[in-house]
């Protein structure tokens, strides 16, 4: 597997993109995009878990219930959440537009909305948004797109990777949105994932959810999970393989492959979290089940004790424990060994002399490694965050809209 | 039931304190102090479910679990926390120390801690504070005693009510120290209630465990549950009462004046929270369960992003609804209103036009309301929290020691 220089999601065949300025709220800047495959693709999502799921989620599950898309509709600037029938209503004028315009199936539609909760989408905007990039989609428009679907996010998140499956080049492309934003309510995190390789949908809802629970569901920027989260993978086949099902024998490889884009996209939210200085990454070692070592590693970059620790460089290992104490996760306490980089901070449950400098200098980078190690079974997870900081405060402390 | 003007831990009849600077690591103010009962009291008390429960808590629960205990010797400065076998032995050695110079049984010892995680107490001064606070014990120690235990809250807290129980005066006073504290790793909420009704255990058991989960259990700073959490109650019969049951006529008065003191103590520990300016409070009503209407009203005082818009003066609703859409309690979205203070934001899910000004002003008292009604039963819960602010992350940020 490789990463493609300036990769984005139009990288695998057959994928197609681009954005405009809507003035859907934002104005002076691209705020809509569709991304669009030739062909009918295979399609598996993920959605938030938040009771209330904002509409252009649930139009979206009724669309792909069927377990094709081909085409991505996003805005930016409104999450089209908390407005009831009407904001049902909305999400599905939005998808149908699409259809139209672009001439596909009406439940062949990904509709993805992040901004402000509670506020009626410009529809008279949507449908001229819709209209005019319809008709500019081009080949290398993914990074456009990738633009578009930011907020205030300080970081443009996207890539591509490709490997071999059945002789063939396939290639997989992400973009996604993370959590810097000033208005509130939009701590959205979307993720859209294009490849090309020809697969069956069991397979490709296999190799996705397996991923997504130890790549973007692993991601905490302040614990709280928005209404509008979703990400979503469109397969089009474009690659010519020979139908990749979970029995092939380069399935485990593009697994693998799905795998690592995924890993990589989740640290790129995490690092550009709202007012971040640091990515955390923190590994949670030796736990007798998957679950302990996620529950685990998800307390201790999710803490806000952590957090300020580590913004203001404090190897303050007391901090990791106590969250791992309160995370639910089953282990002994006197058995657990922590580490700061390649510092080792305590040893069976109680904190060790260690080099302060040293542990200091690793706190001032711009990735912080923890290491748990439960010492008590086989199971391990990784978890990515962000410091906390000042500006998270004032970023959303500061005015609605 | 009223409230006692300047009550304190020694207002029950029976009780004495006392407290001195033992230098445990706070140079200049006192850090130890014993609140003792002339005669054995009835005993109970919770702690913090964190895996990793500090030593003192261990020492506690062992000393307690026959029901009775006469003294408590609490120090601040360190918190006896992450120290091993080591730390075991220390809790022990304070509370035998503490039985043998007040001449009262080994096991009638409740021992707590405060500070700093992974530092060893410095066992002379302990012994040193134990000899001098047990030759010092007074009748209106009680004020002393709440100050002693402080670390760097901004408030000390301590108050008092009586009752009438079986035609008797009873009194109840409490201290606790909340969440406000300079050095890492401290978040300890400690509470101490005293009482002079006369009770059986059980009864006392039955109103103690029952009030907890309504007060103390419903306040958040920040989320990070603490290694040295713990409430304590003792009640030592010296009111002269009949022996109160559960069956008593005025068991329901006590308890519930129990469940006042023990609600004003967790209001005046969320309101001083870390780097706090205003207290809030948020009720849940019309849920299917208790446990639906506590996990809703902890989820939403607990959001970082409700915090920070509360801390900006923002009546953003949309924050409120979506915290309690993660928060793991069983609603229907589509029924669900929301006030701050007596402004209506939201209807049926859905955000209502409101009087931004007049929310603006409700926002900037100290104390804010947010009431959320489920509208599917007839349960409700009460949770109180603060607000997330610069000076949270100032003070968390700093060095650890």
């Amino acid at each position: 597997m490789e990463i493609l220089e300036n990769g984005s999601v139009t990288s695998p065949r057959g994928f197609t993109a681009a954005a405009v300025a809507a003035e859907i709220k934002y104005v002076g800047r691209n705020d809509f995009t569709i991304v669009y495959s030739k062909v009918p693709a295979q399609a598996a999502a993920v959605y938030t878990l938040n009771k209330f799921k904002a509409a252009p989620l649930q139009v979206t599950e009724q669309n792909i219930a069927n377990g094709t898309a081909q085409a991505i509709v996003v805005n930016s600037g409104i999450a089209n959440s908390g407005m009831g029938v009407e904001g049902m209503l909305q999400a599905r004028q939005m998808s149908d537009w699409t259809a139209v315009a672009l001439h596909i199936a009406k439940d062949d539609v990904v509709v993805a909305s992040t901004g402000v909760i509670g506020m009626p989408l410009p529809m008279d905007k949507v449908k001229t948004g819709i209209d005019k990039v319809s008709r500019a989609l081009y080949a290398d428009g993914g990074h456009d797109a990738a633009r578009a679907i930011m907020t205030t996010d300080a970081v443009c998140k996207e890539m591509a990777v490709q490997l071999r499956v059945d002789g063939k080049v396939v290639t997989i492309g992400a973009m996604a949105k993370g959590s810097g934003m000033i208005h509130p309510n939009m701590a959205t995190m979307l993720g859209f994932i294009t490849t090309d390789v020809n697969i069956d949908n069991k397979a490709l809802q296999a190799a996705f959810k397996a991923n997504i629970d130890d790549s973007f569901n692993m991601v905490s920027v302040d614990g709280d999970t928005s209404t509008n989260d979703m990400v979503v993978i469109l397969a089009n086949g474009q690659a010519g393989n020979t139908l990749l099902t979970e029995e092939s024998p380069d399935f485990p490889a593009f697994k693998e492959a799905l795998r690592e884009i995924c890993i990589a996209m989740a640290q790129k939210i995490a690092g550009d979290g709202e007012g971040a200085t640091k990515l955390i990454e923190c590994t949670v070692t030796g736990a007798a089940t998957k679950q302990d070592a996620r529950l685990a590693a998800k307390a201790i970059i999710a803490s806000s004790l952590v957090k300020t620790a580590i913004y203001g460089n404090d190897a303050n290992w007391g901090r990791i424990a106590c969250a791992a104490g309160y995370s639910g996760a089953q282990f002994d306490p006197n058995k657990v060994n922590i580490f700061i980089g390649d510092v080792q901070v305590a040893q069976n449950g109680m904190g060790l002399e260690f080099d302060e400098a040293k542990a200091t200098e690793i706190l001032k980078q711009k990735k912080v490694k923890i290491l748990v190690k439960f010492n008590i079974g086989e199971a391990e997870a990784t978890a990515w965050g962000c410091d906390l900081t000042y500006d998270y405060v004032k970023i959303n402390a500061d005015y609605r809209s």
